[in-house]
Order: C-alpha cells, then structure tokens, then sequence
C-alpha cells in the first residue's frame, strides 16, 4: 500500500528566511540525495550513520547550487518510517525552488498534502489518532489547545483507547471460545467480571464523550454573541475585550456595519466574539434588531452578553428589559446569558443609587456593571466567562477529545457496549453477544487506524499542509 | 569582543509551517539547551558528538511543549564556530514562541538581525566579503544574483584578493627590509619584477571594478524606461513583457494613473520596468509628458524604449519622431534607446508597405516592430534588452563585484597602486612608497575583513535578517 516513490516537499514556512528545510522521504531517499550532494568531508552520505549531520554543497552537472547542511535518518529510525534526509539550505525563495526542481529532476516527486505523516501511520510510528494531533499542534494557537494536541500526539488518548480494546478483546476471545464448546454449555467468561468490565468501559466512553463538549470549545473557540440596543457600547465592549481598536467605535448610533467576528484568549481559552449590527428602526431591542437576526446570532452562540446603557435603565422602565432577557432564556433555556449594564462611568452618585435600586428590581443573579469606555468591570466580565468552561479536565491533565471523527466513533462505540450490556441482563446467546463486542471493537479500532480505509485516510491527510 | 552570551532566534520564515528551526548559539548555548531537552534516549546531549540529532521534548516544570529534533554542533564546526544547538519544532507559531520565550526565560537573549553570521566572522569562519555574500545569497531571486553571490561565498573573491594582497604584501616587507639598511643603499627588492606586479594587480582591480557594472545591474536589475505619448500601448508592452496583466490596461488614453515598476527576468537577469505615466495636454511627445518628467525617468534607466503607434508613424511626419529620439539621445548619448513601433497587428498591406518607407527615411538603426497585443516581437524585443547587458564575465565564471563597499575599496586600492607605480617611476625613495603599499594593502584588507571597526560590521549586519 505504501508507495515506494520518494517524496520532496519544503517543510518550512515558503517565503525568505535565514534557513529552508526540504525533507526528502523514501526507500531511495539516501541515494538520491547522495547523486546531488558532495560533502566537504569527501565522503559518501550513503555510508554515513543515522542521526548525523553533514556539512556539503549541493551540485548538479558542475554547477553549485547552493551550501547546506543535511541531516541523515535512516529507516525505521525517522519520522516517516523510511529515509529521509533534511537539507538545511540558505532561505531564499529562489535556492529552494531551485534544489526542490533539482530532486524532482533526479526522480522524487513532490509530497502531496500529509504525505508523510500518512507515511509514519502507515508504517505504524504513529497511530491514527496521533497524526491527527500532528496536524492539531501545527495548527494550535493556544495554550489548551497546544496542550491537548500534545497530550494526544504522545500516545494519551491512543493508550486509553488501546487498553479498553485489549481488555474487551480478552473478553471477547472467551466468549468465542465458548461457541466453540457451545454444545457442552460451558461459561469461561466469567459474567459479573465481564459486566464490570463494561460498566469501567461504558463509565471511560461517556467521560471521553462528555469531554468532547470542552474539547470542541478549545479547539475552535467558544462562540459568544454581544446583543443590544444601538449605541449601547457593543463595539466600545468589543475592543475592550480584545484591547485593540478592531471594531469601528464612533459615538453615532448604527455605525457597526456589519457583523464582527473576533477572537480573544483568556487564560488559554479562546472566545469568539460575534457582535450584531444594530437596526435602529424601532424601540423594543429584541424586536428592532429583528428577532429572527438577534437569535440567529445567539443560536451560533454558547454564551449571549445582553448589553444595556446604564442610563437607558435608569429612565426606562425596567421591565422592559427583564422581559427581553426573558424572551432570550425561553428561545435558549441552556445558554447562559450575562447582563452587562454599561457607561456607568456616565453616572452622578444620585443615579449609580438609582441604578443599584432598578437593578434589584429586576434581580438578575448574572449581572456585572462595566465602563467598557473606561475598562471597568472588563476583568470581572473575563472571568465570568471563563467560568462557563469546564477547565477542571484541562487542569487534571484529563483526556480531552477535540476530533469529531474521534468523538462520533465513540458514541458508536458506547451504543455497543451499552447493547452488550443489555444482551447479558437478557440473557443472550454467546453468539449473538460476540457480534456486538466485534462492532464495538471495531469502532475502537477506527479511532487509533486499526481499522481503516483509503477513503478515510485521504478524507484525514488533506487537511495536513505540504511538507508534513 | 565577542559577546558571551547565548543568541536564540527563529531561522525560518516567520509563520505556520511543517516544521520551524530555532537556533542557538554561544560558549553554553549547549549547557541552555540541555536544561530543556529530555531526550528519549535518555543521555544528556552534552555527552553527545557534534553533528548529531537527537529526538527528544522540550520540557520545563513539568509542562511539555513540543516533541523535537535537536541538532547539535560543537564549536569551531559550526555556522558560527561556537557551540551550537538547533532545535527543529512543529511550526505552528504558537510553539516557536513558546519555545524561544522559555529559552529567554532560562538565559538566553534575542539574536539581533545578521549576529549569527556576525560571530561566523568574529569567529574567522568566514571573511567579511563571505558574509556579505550570506545576505546576497538569502536575497538572490535570480540565477545571475545567486550565481555570484555563491561565487563570493565560497571564497572566489577573498581568495582573488587575497592572492594580490599576499604579493604585494611581500615586496611591501622587502621594501621595509630595505629602510632597515637605508644607510647602505641596497635594493632587496627587485624593482622590475615589483613594477610588473604592480601591472598585474592594476589589471585585476581594473577588470574587478569594471564587473561593477554588470555586478550592479545583476544585483539590483537593469532599469528600462517606456516612453512616449499616451495610448500608444506603453502598458499593454508591459504586460507583453511580463506576461501577466500587472499594469493597467486600456483603450481611453491616459489610463496608466501611476509610475509602475516591475521586474522581469530574462536569462537570469532581472530588468526592472518603468512605466512612465502619459499627460495628455499636448500633442508632442517630449514636450507634452513634460521635458523634465520624461527625463527624470530616462535618468533612473539605463535602457530606453521609445514607443512609437505604427499608425501615427505612417499619419504623421516622420520628422516630428526623429526630432524627439535625437532630443534624448543628445541629452543621454550613453543610454541605448531602442525605437519600437507597437501596433502592427492593425495594418493592412498597403499600411505596412508604407510604415517601410517611412522607417527607411528615419534610418534609425535600434528598431524593432511588434504587437505587444498579439505578442508579436517580444522575443525579438527581450533579446535585444539582453544584448545591454555584458553577460561574458557571468558566462565565464568569472568574478563579479557586486557589492558597493566592495568597489570603493577596490577603487581607492587601485589609486594607491597607481600612485606606488608613478612613485617607482619618479624614483621616490621607498620610505615613500612604503606608505602607499601600506595603503593599498589597508584597503585590501577592508574588503575581506582583515581590516575593520564596529561601525562598518554594524552596517553590514544590519542588513541581514534576524536568525542569519
């Protein structure tokens, strides 16, 4: 299944910098770098040992290409599985161009997207849920999910994952032994040590699933949408947040013209913010902004700050709030929603008494003052909506499933267990409980690449970048 | 005069990429990294040989944040003759930070721009004319550039001049020999022989500072000024030249709404176009872009294409295009102009028969006719452009000055052999001579490093990009 060719890519970022890294993987590899590259020391790289460096030039047909450094890695001790061979070249443009054209010339070809990453999964250096860690870390620009990309590549999901096959399979392989002597009626499953057994699984696959919720959050963001009235301070407590003048602020009502999308990272956790465009047409905020857009916003939403203007509060009635934050919790009972009451920087000390009076009218338990102007309350407001994420997996180092391919064969794999479970309590035949443990056992496997197929690898690998 | 601490810097291109090269170092550039490399092996990479790679984590307090390569070089064999660690990472931007944040945090500072390369130097890894040729190579996006700057790399310039100074160098001690036995009026050194290696060097200085020419143009490109009146196709040429649609094209005159310079590479040898913009006021060409605006462009070229609407030509009196072309040769006798008559594709038979005549009466020998819509006559066009340019010194691989520092050493060395040759010729006594050789020499030694203050490397290592 492995293609015998010998793939070239540029494995650093393109564009001009002091180094370029072209990595080469192959059974030929060696020998093909060694037809193009001639070493100050005179001797061969072919004869040279693994995990060594060399200093030489790369030359074709008497022209010098360029001085580099190549570093050697023989088979099965490399990242792929097979030789390979890093050139280290000076960093411009034109010199990688030139060397990568030069390789293709002498015969490799150049690596498609995650080649040789598919490469290592399939010469088993790494399981297939550690090459997609491989594609998570690249891409991770925070510290959790860095983290949990990390914990993933080294093996912490896989080996979860293995050890409840491997017990299931114990299992299993008794169960089949017992259709072998099925005319004799024999138990040598022992069948409360069995049930325990899938209660430990059934109780390890609903935590890895429960997981997936912060694990998706982590990876992609935690999507919050910002509602109000015009002129409430939305794009003000935007920039606030992210400290930077991203969103156009301006004291006219209406000038956000369109929706912002920007995220800012607390404490290792990304948020997304999702701040609607103000329609100014009527009164009633939920109403103006036009519900079906307010909740459209707040249905991509997993937390909604509902933004008022202190002294709108104090000269309105309040009610009128307390039934459009209603509205809001009725539409989406599990979301928590934050009331902001802003510009209290605006206020006298007779109004702020003012304030504190409506606000107990109303008795809102999430509710948090703020001068976004000001970058009052901003700190108070962070960590309320760090308190909307179950960190407490994160910090115990927990496994934490962040692929949806991962976390679908979980659910699938759960549905078995809990069917064998059922299939004992009825007192199934052995044989037809042994075709759920071997669906379950399947859907295991798919997580780590025992059970797999072209199509789902390919579907896997084009998300990788070139040269990885 | 060499710091002693331990630089870190990212080698590669700032970005996401497969992978990222983050180097260090310094005398404990080792000792710093060990603290946070757990290598799988288990063994300290301080008691591993130099050129060698190890796979392995950085890990600091516990927390790991990537799995590595770390390549190792033991000073002198390294880039920059001290000892010297590569880490190889993932390269998401997340990781390179993180990583070089932690080696800060563990004592190591921020490498300024060139001050790897800057050691390589104070380390004489490399001399001054070497390093140069590190930035030119790294910038080179040109066959004729990267050819050079190789040439120069690897040692062809230093050596030249070397080999000159060392000769010098040894009449110069000969000579001082002398002023030891001034008393005894001897002659240690052999006046003839001195005299004709003072011719020697005279012509290798001539011709090094001759390739400036050629050096300059294939460094920087060859600017060629298109000129003439609006709508004449000056920026459908361009495209024609460049083959992509980068400049504005249009049939309503005037359209060009700016100077547009680009670059094209012909043969390894970069031309860089300037479109001048067409002023539509009056009809005379030179007048009417305005004297001053067509020769402040025409200054900057060294080449000038003239463009000329075959249809006008034929219209028109072909004294009123003669005037004009003789107008700027009399102002720049130095620059070849080329007179092109675009739009040929419009004629019919009779049309061409006439443009014949015509260009029969202007007798201009530098002309071509093409189509820059069909792409009738580039060719013929690009090789004429190549024709300007000396390519002899390039073909034969032989040394080209491409650097301005270099040539104004060379100049002011050619200066004082002249002068110690004029002295010889006079009969000076040699305590006067001497102190011409010893300039001379002073200004060889400028161009390979021998001779230098901080101010110069400062300069020159400015230039280069962080991580170099």
């Amino acid at each position: 299944m492995i293609s015998q060719e010998t793939i070239v890519a540029l494995a650093t970022p393109s564009g001009a910098g002091a180094i370029a890294v072209i990595r080469l993987s192959g059974k030929d590899a060696i020998a093909l770098a060694a037809e193009v590259f001639q070493s100050v020391s005179g001797k061969s790289i072919a004869t040279q040992k693994t995990h060594t460096i060399h200093l030489g030039h790369i030359v074709d047909q008497g022209k010098v290409y360029d001085q580099v450094l190549l570093s050697l890695f023989k088979g099965p001790n490399s990242y792929t599985g097979e030789n390979v061979v890093e050139i280290s070249c000076h960093g411009s443009t034109f010199i990688q161009q030139q060397i990568i054209q030069l390789l293709l010339r002498k015969g490799a070809r150049m690596a498609q997207a995650g080649e040789f990453t598919l490469r290592a999964f399939l010469n088993a250096k790494l399981d297939l849920s550690q090459a997609e860690a491989v594609a998570d870390l690249i891409a991770s620009d925070n510290e959790a999910s860095h983290q949990i990309a990390m914990q993933q590549m080294r093996g912490g999901f896989s080996n979860q994952i293995a050890k409840l096959r491997e017990e299931l399979l114990n299992f299993a392989s008794l169960i089949e032994l017992e259709l072998d002597f099925a005319e004799e009626d024999v138990e040598f499953a022992d069948r409360t040590a069995f049930y325990q057994l899938l209660e430990r699984i059934e109780f390890v696959l609903k935590r890895l699933i429960d997981s997936f919720a912060v694990g998706n959050v982590i990876k992609n963001g935690i999507p919050v949408a910002i509602v109000g009235e015009p002129n409430v301070g939305k794009s003000t407590l935007l920039n606030a947040l992210l400290n930077e003048e991203r969103a156009i602020v301006s004291d006219i009502a209406g000038t956000t013209r369109d929706t912002i999308e920007d995220e800012l990272v607390i404490e290792g956790i990304g948020f997304r913010f999702i701040d609607t465009a103000g329609i100014r047409e009527t009164k009633d905020v939920v109403e103006s902004i036009g519900i079906q857009k307010t909740f459209e916003k707040i249905e991509q939403a997993q937390v909604v700050l509902f933004l008022i203007d202190s002294l709108q509060l104090i000269i309105e009635n309040e009610n009128k709030f307390k039934i459009e934050i209603e509205k809001i919790k009725n539409k989406f009972p599990q979301k928590p929603l934050v009331m902001i009451i802003n510009k209290i920087d605006f206020l006298n000390e007779e109004q702020r008494v003012l304030l504190l009076e409506k606000l107990s009218i109303i008795n809102y338990p999430l509710s948090i003052t703020i001068s976004a102007k000001q970058k009052v309350g901003i700190d108070e407001l962070k960590n309320t909506l760090l308190s909307f994420v179950n960190t407490g997996a994160l910090r115990n180092n927990e496994t934490i499933v962040t692929n949806t391919r991962h976390y679908d064969s979980l659910l699938k794999a759960l549905e078995e267990i809990q069917k064998v479970k059922w299939g004992l309590d009825s007192h199934l035949s052995s044989d037809l409980i042994a075709i759920d443990i071997k669906q379950a056992l399947y859907y295991f496997g798919e997580i780590t690449g025992e059970v797999t197929n072209d199509e789902l690898l390919g579907n896997i690998f084009a998300n990788f970048c070139i040269g990885k």
